[in-house]
């Protein structure tokens, strides 16, 4: 099965968590709204009145099925393609793990918006500043440092052993954005977290994630994504 | 079997969708971090060094398996207890609502703390007053706006038809918690989701729901949990 991946076609975005589990896992896919007529067909999607529309991209369909929530495509596509383990415990761990990097995800998103969504960085400078000193004095060592915790306690490679997971894959991203938008804080940061740093390297590289990242199918970060660097909220 | 909820004591917060699952299915639980030495076993798990330790409050131990997220926990009740229609397409879009939610919950706690969870809102009145405009003027139509189309387009009296899922008590949840945090603004609004509003009736009138929000394992609405009652947030 050939899947379709609707996403916001200028930025990695959430939509990129999906691409690395697809092409990690080698499936098929089109990315529709990079084609032409493809963000019309996107949004026809989501403004269906009956049925099951998502409320917001990335969505994925597979044959019939149409599946919204970056952690539900992952749910969906680790079964199917060995990104998961099988049994129920582990695969409910896996899906936990995913939820928690998605309310990272959020607070990541929050330090250039911390007063929404619906305005411009420029109009929250300020607070944003103030929001993004918080998020990594406090929030990125808990975060990390969680993920730090569960890599030194597998005796395996990855965060469930020595399979990866869709969720290894998620915190490679995780991993580059953070030195994408962040380079000196992270920088700094990296000396505490060597496991999460040594489970990034593996990621990249994997044959189909490097072929992936060297390709154009690859968007390049940029300030409309959720990684965005802003050097007034880096160091100084 | 009987649950073990794991969830900060004084709060409904996001314990309070599992409960509502709980509760309405009739399953056993104690409510642990609320007895005797109960945050202390909490906290305990929490720092786990090994195995899969959740990052964060409320947890569920099932027999010998912890699950943590909270919609991950409703994913695992759900197909248990009738929560959930049991075909894979369904019991997807049943998550897939629930992830909106917990989108939709994390912002409605921005709306008080858009500086970040780790300081207090008297810190941070002014950023929380703009967000919070923000937040109606754009944010609350787009969700519950996105629900009442859902709500419109099923036949049946709940968000996925003639049967109650987990979806549906956690919608109720949210206007519940709108309802105190901004009576004004709530009032104002509810004449344009009258579907929406229809639903949270309808399961406030379940007779288990009914029967545990008349009990005391219901924690009353309080300022440190998510949905806080601010009078500057409200209209004026």
């Amino acid at each position: 099965m050939r899947y379709e991946l609707y996403y916001w076609p200028g930025i990695q975005g959430r939509g990129e968590y999906v691409r690395l589990a697809l092409e990690d896992c080698g499936a098929g896919y089109a990315d529709v709204a990079r084609s032409d007529r493809g963000m019309a067909a996107m949004m026809k999607m989501m403004e269906a009145g009956a049925g099951t529309p998502p409320f917001a991209p990335p969505f994925l369909k597979a044959g019939r099925l149409v599946i919204g929530q970056t952690a539900n495509i992952l749910l969906y596509l680790g079964s199917r393609h060995g990104l998961a383990p099988k049994p129920e415990a582990c695969r409910l761990w896996v899906h936990q793990l995913q939820l928690t990097i998605a309310d990272f995800v959020l607070e990541i998103h929050d330090t250039h918006h911390p007063l929404g969504p619906s305005l411009y960085y420029e109009d929250q400078r300020a607070p944003a500043k103030k929001r993004t000193g918080e998020f990594w004095n406090q929030r990125v060592p808990k975060y990390l440092g969680y993920f730090e915790r569960l890599r030194q306690g597998t005796g395996g490679s990855y965060l469930t052993g020595r399979r990866v997971s869709y969720a290894d894959l998620s915190l490679f991203q995780i991993v580059e954005g953070l030195r994408y938008a962040f380079p000196k804080r992270m920088k700094a940061f990296e000396r505490s977290i060597p496991g999460v740093v040594e489970l990034h390297d593996r990621v990249a590289d994997r044959p189909n994630i490097r072929a992936y990242l060297a390709s154009d199918r690859r968007i390049a970060f940029n300030e409309d994504g959720i990684f965005r660097h802003y050097p007034a909220l880096d160091l100084e």
